[in-house]
């Protein structure tokens, strides 16, 4: 008998014959024995609906009441859930993420995680009460107001009530089956994943592989716990993360491959900072407004100084959210730092390249570089890790460069047979 | 300045639009210098979709997660009209039942208010805010689980929130001005009655009068709190349910009428017990039966008995809904206690006469049944208390008999002038 926490999705609860589905899962995960606590995201469009509703009130809803009314979301889905578990006949109790001891900091819309403190959720289980809990919500520590996690707050509070349970796994349900070597939309022959150590998961999530969020990673990771990424539609094995060796269904060990994945992002824009005096100190003062502003950069460029003008340019992506606000910081400041001119340009895209592997193989860059240049792929920046590399190159050419980049490292599915990407076609 | 608490009901904030206008009336409000308490019910239909999605997975839902599934009505309403009130300029912020201190005992669905601990509703008032609160629900001492209150249940959190923060006054608003003489939908000459004591409102409601409920009535009157019930959709002076003379807008101190109301119910049925042992304890044994069935009696009637026979009847009167099961309870018992037949009759209505006036002025009663006779209406039952006279009809004639004694005691107003029932039409 193990303790298992498994999370179910929106897509996965979108209405009622899905709620009852999910139902009989958990029944049969309790049946074979196992002690389950489940993690469920608000119904199908729930949360957006409920958006729509603040919206016509108000202009700019208070963060502390957007944050009390979009918990309502969950606590339809848990106690829907928790009522269809009970006519399957056996005993389900919901909590909210305060009642199941999700202590947050006080950021209202995306607050972080502090303690989980799961006594009601243990005295639960200890009764033999399946637990349901609310994913995404919490309850502030200082001022006792309810909270939410931001975009994948679900996972993150599947994961970390699994790490407080000392669960022995925590099964996150979504509508694909798995992590795949790359998105099956732009590469057909993806294959999916078997196993992935949380480090490479890390990098593929920073990298915008959209299956697990960064910080619920981040989180499985500092608390050493295995995450079986799986489809709600199908009893297929999904992908584990975890740095433990899996064993495949047939007892052999699953190698580890050099190459796990090749990943991709449209979501950033890149900015060029025109004719920075080549001074010491000229960088850090536009960082430090970008900085200012509260804005994430991802790859940052410095061009060689043109020897005669005294003049040189700077490169950053950022994300495209933030790219009117880090273009008002920068001219407002463009006096002080002395540059000529701003260049905004949004059609770009990042393509990267994650695995454990390339520690100890050096000759990854050289291979990627030499494949998009037979494809007539230009490179504008590059960007690497110890386990990553990332390249940014035209928009237009991004599928292309994420399809060659697949093939060169022999990722494409052997037999050439089409993965299927999710259970029923969602 | 003095501390107002205010309840909406579900028809007053039934979309977005009408938030707007109610957070307007509450801004006004706390402009005029007054502290501000604001009570919700969930919007509109809400309540009604929720318990339609849990019949959709489950055909008898838990009680526990039928009430964590409701609350989330009014988490909904309290958020959303708190952002109204914020776009208004005035900071407002939303408390659940639990939050608000609102404890209760364990019943779910019916829970009773144990204990109010408003001391987040205090700091949030002393801070300037306008505090809203989630009406109908509470949070359970024991086992620290969601309830809700059962009908009427806002109402009640109103009052009894009023009570425990000692507000001036409770203002309950409805879709009506106020409380009437008689049902204006039967009597389209009743007045709006502008003061009544609550002992009197006590009786309405036990009577059928819909717009308080009892439980409200008896918290207010043990807190000796006065409660102002006024429309939502006007700016008319509604009815005082106070046992404090109350002045007039002229300044004039209002005159207490002998009568003040009729009232009717059509909610009940009566069971007659046939051919029922003359013997000490027979009848003791009846109610024993129905009361283990909790069923609540209304009026009950024992026939004088037949000397040759030795066998008597006994009719009373139930709630409609409880029918089947104390018809099922008796027929069980029918053996043991020896009676001949059961007849089920839900053919009937009940109308009463309501006045404090009634204890010193004797001949009410006969005027009643003057003017039913000469109206040819039938009397089957009669039950009496010290301020009320209620009598069972056919359920045809229901309507002409509260037409005729609210004509036969004075109540019609005096122009003939009709009286607006509600201010929109709704």
């Amino acid at each position: 008998m193990s303790l298992v926490v498994q999370k179910y999705g929106g897509s996965s609860v979108a209405d009622a014959e899905s709620v009852k589905r999910v139902a009989r899962r958990i029944v049969d995960t309790r049946k074979q024995g196992h002690d389950v606590c489940v993690v469920v995201s608000a119904m199908g469009d729930t949360t957006d609906d409920l958006i729509d509703l603040a919206e016509k009130v108000s202009p700019l809803p208070p963060a502390r009441e957007l944050d009390m009314l979009l918990t309502a979301g969950e606590r339809i889905s848990m106690a829907v859930l928790a009522m269809a578990i009970a006519a399957l006949g056996q005993e389900a109790r919901s909590f909210t993420g305060s009642q199941a001891g999700v202590i947050t900091d006080g950021v209202h819309g995306k607050a972080r995680i502090i303690d989980v403190t799961p006594g009601r959720i243990k005295a639960a289980l200890d009764e033999g009460h399946i637990a349901i809990v609310a994913g995404f919500q919490g309850v502030s520590q200082d001022t006792k107001d309810i909270t939410t996690l931001g975009r994948g707050g679900s996972d993150t509070t599947a994961v970390a009530l699994a790490a407080a349970l000392e669960a022995d796994v925590c099964e996150i349900y979504t509508d694909v089956d798995g992590i795949f070597t790359a998105d099956p939309r732009i590469v057909p022959s993806a294959r999916q994943i078997a196993r992935i150590t949380s480090e490479e998961m890390l990098e593929m999530a920073a990298s915008g592989a959209k299956v697990l969020h960064l910080r619920c990673v981040e989180y499985a990771r500092r608390f050493n716990l295995p995450v079986h990424v799986r489809s709600s539609f199908s009893h297929r094995e999904g992908t584990w993360v975890t740095d433990k060796p899996v064993e495949s269904t047939q007892g052999a060990v699953v190698e580890q491959p050099i190459i796990s994945g090749v990943a991709h992002d449209r979501s950033e824009a890149k900015i060029t900072v025109v004719g920075v005096p080549d001074k010491p100190g000229k960088a850090a003062e536009i960082f430090q407004v970008v900085a200012a502003a509260e804005i994430n950069l991802d790859m940052i460029v410095q061009n060689v100084s043109a020897a005669t003008s005294g003049l040189t340019d700077i490169s950053f992506t950022l994300p495209k959210t933030d790219g009117q606000s880090a273009m008002n910081a920068l001219n407002r400041a463009q006096e002080g730092i002395g540059f000529e001119s701003l260049r905004y340009d949004d059609q770009i895209g990042k393509v990267s390249l994650i695995g454990a592997g390339m520690r100890s193989h050096p000759g990854v860059s050289a291979q990627m570089f030499a494949a998009l240049a037979e494809a007539g792929i230009n490179i504008e920046m590059i960007s690497t890790s110890e386990i990553r590399l990332s390249l940014v190159t035209r928009a237009e050419r991004l599928d292309d460069a994420v399809r060659v980049i697949h093939t060169a490292f022999g990722l494409d599915s052997s037999d050439g047979e089409a993965v299927v990407y999710g259970g029923t076609g969602r």
